[in-house]
């Protein structure tokens, strides 16, 4: 396998990246061609530690920095490092594409020039930390307006990629609403309760916000707007109790004992929650693999996100979910 | 002031709420009415030692269990102690209304027998934790499928609401979405971030999930779906924190110590994190006062929802909102 990281992309400039990829490189094996601004990730690479692993340099002059208009930012940089990887994945010479770029614009190339899987929207797929072990959410955040029929299109593709990736036979798939009754929710979720219904999906119907983090259904489905503010309520959310733990703590005389447990605790527990932590999310319903990872990544982030790739890559993930629709069309087409 | 209590709704029986209302009258001198079954409620009062405090019995014959379809419930069941508790505020005999009962019950009878304030929708309001202090989240759940300026008509009760009862001269407004720039969200958000914008409101633009348990508006403005999702995966995830802290701290020599103290702090936490122990979530928008409280409130939870109840009957907040609304009926009106 081979992956392309886009090595400019992120919050913290190119070492960050190179590292994640030097210790992918070493650990899985993986083959990497680091993409962006030769001179910067040659001495990069060298000072890593990362002469005699199989990673390789691709020059792109151009960066799509974080502040940019994605469609704009990509269709002027057509030198741009997270174009450049994408279009090494489009030619063959990649199995898939790493960014911690502005994800809009990681979206954006993923889905032209990779291309959709015909008859569905492409969505993001984070796995959460749950009491159980671990949930996906689908959509985390591409697309802001959806349709009934989205939503069960994201429910069809996270329970594959549940199937395949965790080897769970038959996920259940839930619908985040504001009751556990079909009837309970906004006009969107009601409709999309009886396709996904309808559908041969293990759908066991609604679910509340407070059954996401028990663990009470391995695939959560719920539009890419709703998704994203859940996945950012929840970073503040653990933050917040992180501090106001603290200061519960404080005054105690066994405060430093206690505090320094709970948050050694705590920063276990963040990890687990941060999904670039568990490897960047990746985009499902496109023709290839694209893991959008979070800006702020660490090397460790880096590192699982590239062997996410990997990982999907080797499973067909994006073909297996190709055929899954087309199997459906017919149903699809119909509603 | 007097507060007519639906004494018969909850998870856990007319015992809590009485004990609840005893404590309210006690330690408050709030008038209360206790709304049910005469024969249950007299011999509960007695049990819980309110003989010689202001509070009275009325009779209502019919109780709306919790699985009850609201809007049928009502109709069906017009000696209900939801239903009696709101003709008695229509009536004159009390300020407001409080109850742990079916919501959507409670919800629908605070609209159709108190009446909405024209040109609003009603919407709820619930008090968050943060770590400035607190926050306004509405909507908290009365509307599924909202218009851009229902979000408008939310920021402005919201604003009033904090503006009188936490006595801030300026509340600041945020509206809830996924990126800062007032072209992230999705279409409902981004058409009410220009009509917040051309308010008069100290509206300071899209906030994100991460920003609201940080403290940083004091009004978070959302449709009902969002709050909802919201405010029950907050309590999950809160939830989930302590218990899979508890794992991670068991198998230290120093659990017992450690998990003690973060056990107490999490409670109180969570205290602070749920909305019915902050004293029940009031509904805005109509022509009166009336407090919704979790099912499962516990009596001190209910005993501060009537004090919430007494505080907002006696600033007269309703009669401001009114006002309020009115001042800007011709903003208003040309959206």
């Amino acid at each position: 396998m081979t992956i392309a990281l886009d090595a400019m992309g992120g919050d913290h400039g190119a070492s960050i990246l190179v590292n994640g990829a030097v210790a992918a490189a070493r650990e899985l094996g993986t083959e990497i061609i680091l993409v962006g601004r030769s001179g910067i990730l040659s001495s990069e690479l060298k000072r890593a530690g990362g002469t005699g692993l199989p990673i390789t340099i691709h020059d792109a002059s151009q960066v799509v920095t974080m502040e940019e208009a994605p469609a704009e930012a990509l269709r002027k940089k057509k030198d741009s490092s997270i174009r450049v990887a994408f279009d090494l994945v489009k030619n063959g010479r990649a199995d898939a594409a790493v960014s911690a770029g502005n994800s809009g614009a990681t979206l954006a190339a993923a889905m032209f020039i990779l291309g959709r899987i015909k008859a569905v929207r492409p969505a993001i797929a984070a796995m959460l930390p749950t009491l159980k072990g671990t949930s996906l959410i689908i959509d985390a955040g591409a697309n802001v307006d959806c349709k009934p029929h989205h939503l069960l299109q994201f429910g069809i593709m996270g329970s594959l990629y549940v199937r395949e990736v965790n080897r769970n036979p038959r996920p259940t798939v839930g619908l985040l609403s504001i009751g556990e009754e079909g009837s309970k929710g906004n006009q969107q979720v009601r409709k999309a309760f009886d396709l996904l219904a309808s559908s041969d999906l293990n759908f066991v119907g609604n679910v509340e916000g407070r059954d996401v983090f028990r663990g009470e259904v391995d695939v959560v489905v719920c539009d890419g707007f709703v998704g994203n503010i859940c996945l950012k309520l929840s970073e503040g959310l653990a933050e917040a109790i992180l501090t106001m733990l603290k200061g519960e703590l404080e005054g105690s005389l066994l405060a430093s004992v206690g505090y320094g447990l709970a948050r050694n605790a705590f920063q276990r527990f963040r990890k687990r929650m941060d999904y670039s932590e568990i490897g960047g999310a990746p985009l499902l319903g496109i023709k290839g693999v694209a893991i959008i990872c979070h800006g702020s990544s660490s090397p460790k982030a880096v590192t699982n996100a590239i062997a996410v790739a990997h990982n999907l890559s080797a499973l067909d993930l994006a073909g297996k979910l190709e055929t899954s629709i087309k199997r459906r069309r017919d149903f699809l087409r119909v509603i």
